[in-house]
């Protein structure tokens, strides 16, 4: 049994093997999983994200048996821990989509549970499945992953998605990463730590200016919630929207992707551009979480 | 693709055929939607409309990916718009079922999504689907439309049902349609304009006696906050509470509908009467939207 | 039509063929339920019963309506009687599984229902699917019910799962029941007298340690709200906490049941204990769920 926690655990010819099966389930899905049942076990909302898993569930012909928002329900104000609650759970379904605000829940759970735990996001920690989808859609959006140059925009020190992302990337040979945010937002120690492992190139900038000749931009959103002073979350409000303009000066067939939801960081108009990916970056989302449950369920 | 927005978009001979089609599926349902997915999407909750729409697409076969309550749930605290949220969703479904508090919002969704969007209700807007089944149990129960005496009952200014439901008459050629409100609460004059244009019959009367002789009663529920002052509600309310006594003087196969919830214009006693269709109209609605969502998918 | 509505209304024969039902869909689920859906209607949360129900469901192909919070949704909200309700979500659903706060509700539901309505528990009144999981796992775990001794330990006064397993306890012939609990939480004189009338032995205690030599501990949750002040609760608190060296000390083939969530009244070491069944109970659940569903429906 295989527990999905974080972005690290994927080799890349797992990420291969998955990518051409999402390729193919994404073409005409089968029903592979009849019988089986998917269930979302979510802490704290994520409507996107339990739609998607959802979704692949049901184009497998799986069944779904839902929960939108564990921390409010008996069992968790009764006291029951995280553990017990996988556990049970792991009774009535063969796969659970774990969403939770604290960091290694999903961990957690995966000790309880005798079914496998996908982690859909454990507060300050990991995202994989995003991660999944991101790397996906750099490869088949930007024509591959080696040798492409990555602009990773906004706030890259708290964006979970972000950060996920790296981690994934580091499993493939780009040529450079670019991280393009206020300092005060700049991508993690640990980040930069596996990258140089990896022997991955990076380097780090205050100007979107720097974004602009890359393969990808990855624009995420910043949150004022994230500065000292809203004086200094208005010196950098404004300073990464992504505009028509902005689309139009990128290279030929860079694209643009973004983990949504998206609030302004990229203009509506943008969304019309040949660049733009983000919301096929949700489709494929579907794509690779197919080819993960069948892999997963389906040996 | 066709989205189904409000009442007025549909014609009768499509009605017709729509009608055939519920008429079928309700009999015998078919397993016409095999892998479709169906998302329901509600900014505000209506537990009746949903699994309605819900048990229509299981009927056919589909599957199904809910949101309950979608206004509470991440994307749109974070900020989302309707329209992201809707682009997004499309990605995952291939039809949604919106609610929401706002006039228009099922509009704006459909201006973004790329599958169709059905209008379950948009704040003081229609909900289109409601006006199908009425108009649906209507033919079957009272058996026909054309020459018919409708009379609706209650809050006609305010009542998104009888609104919409007035607009499909407006399809067929009924005798005449009788409005029994209080003056405060009378039908709208877009409602007036638009029946004259389409030259049926209809008259005003604030006593619950005129609509006795008609063929089909279409009772609603009037609420304490619309009127200016408690004194004025309680001038009127019990003035439209439909007994076991009106029931029995009413003509032998006039019938009585209610989109539901009932709170005390309908005497339980009045359940087990011959008159009372309300609950068929429930299940109707089920048909209906079978017949809906295999046109709609099924093409 | 039958409803479930208290497990009194079971008898020996019935519940025989049942648990062999159970038994075989448990090693093999079948697609009984085509086409047929279920309908969760839950006025107060309950994950787990909710969940274990939709995955029984799903197991044998049906289709699943599910509402987690419905006394938060509109109908409620807009004064709508539980009769009412039900009667409309008959309309929608082949059977419909009901949670509520109000003991007597399931009984009020089936009343208007035009399909088999489920009690998934209403307030202090009963949750006779939870005694019927209950007693299949003591004859799956005990190797019987019949001549074998079963202690209740916990608060038996308020506990409704427990309450409800006695009832179905008193349908066989068990050696003994020993009730352990403190004296303000003691088994209620109904019970008793139900006891009494079916000729089942029992008697109560105070002391855990009586609880030792039973072939089957049914624990159960101390709840501080239960007790008149604080210092009473200290007293007891503790006294229960079923540990590793309390499992090791049980006879060779004695079994720990809970109805779960658990708390702190089993310690989380004693999980691995081959005693231990309570989360093999939980998966019982599901088996005996996809009997009583396959029994009512697919007739």
């Amino acid at each position: 049994m295989n527990h999905i926690l974080e972005a690290q655990q994927f080799d890349r010819p797992y990420l291969e093997k998955l990518f051409k099966s999402a390729e193919k389930l994404g073409k005409k899905p089968k029903p592979l999983l009849t019988g089986k049942i998917l269930a979302t076990l979510f802490y704290e909302p994520s409507t996107r994200t339990r739609l998607s898993f959802e979704s692949a569930m049901h184009r497998l012909d799986g069944g779904v048996i839902a929960t939108e928002n564990a921390n409010e329900v008996s069992s968790a104000v009764k006291g029951e821990t995280i553990e017990d609650t996988a556990k049970i759970v792991s009774q009535y379904a063969d796969v659970i989509v774990l969403r939770h605000f604290e960091k290694g829940a999903a961990a957690r759970a995966a000790e309880a549970s005798d079914v496998p735990i996908i982690n859909a996001g454990d507060g300050a920690g990991q995202h994989p499945t995003q991660a999944l989808l991101d790397t996906y859609t750099l490869q088949k959006e930007a024509g591959g992953i080696d040798g492409k140059t990555v602009a990773l925009v906004g706030d890259l020190k708290n964006g979970r998605a972000a950060r996920s992302f790296v981690y994934l990337l580091g499993k493939f040979e780009p040529k450079e990463l670019v991280f393009v945010s206020p300092p005060e937002l700049a991508m993690g120690e640990d980040i930069r730590e596996y990258l140089t492992r990896h022997g991955i190139p990076f380097r780090d900038s205050e100007s979107f200016e720097e974004a602009h000749a890359a393969d990808a931009i990855y624009q995420t959103r910043i949150q004022k919630e994230r500065f000292a002073s809203p004086e200094e979350y208005e010196r950098f409000k404004g300073k990464y929207i992504l505009t028509s303009e902005y689309a139009a000066s990128m290279k030929d067939k860079g694209i643009i992707m973004h983990p949504l939801p998206r609030v302004d960081e990229i203009d509506v108009a943008v969304d019309t551009s040949p660049h733009a990916v983000y919301f096929k970056q949700a489709k494929y989302g579907v794509h690779v979480r197919m080819a993960l449950l069948a892999d997963l369920l389906g040996r």
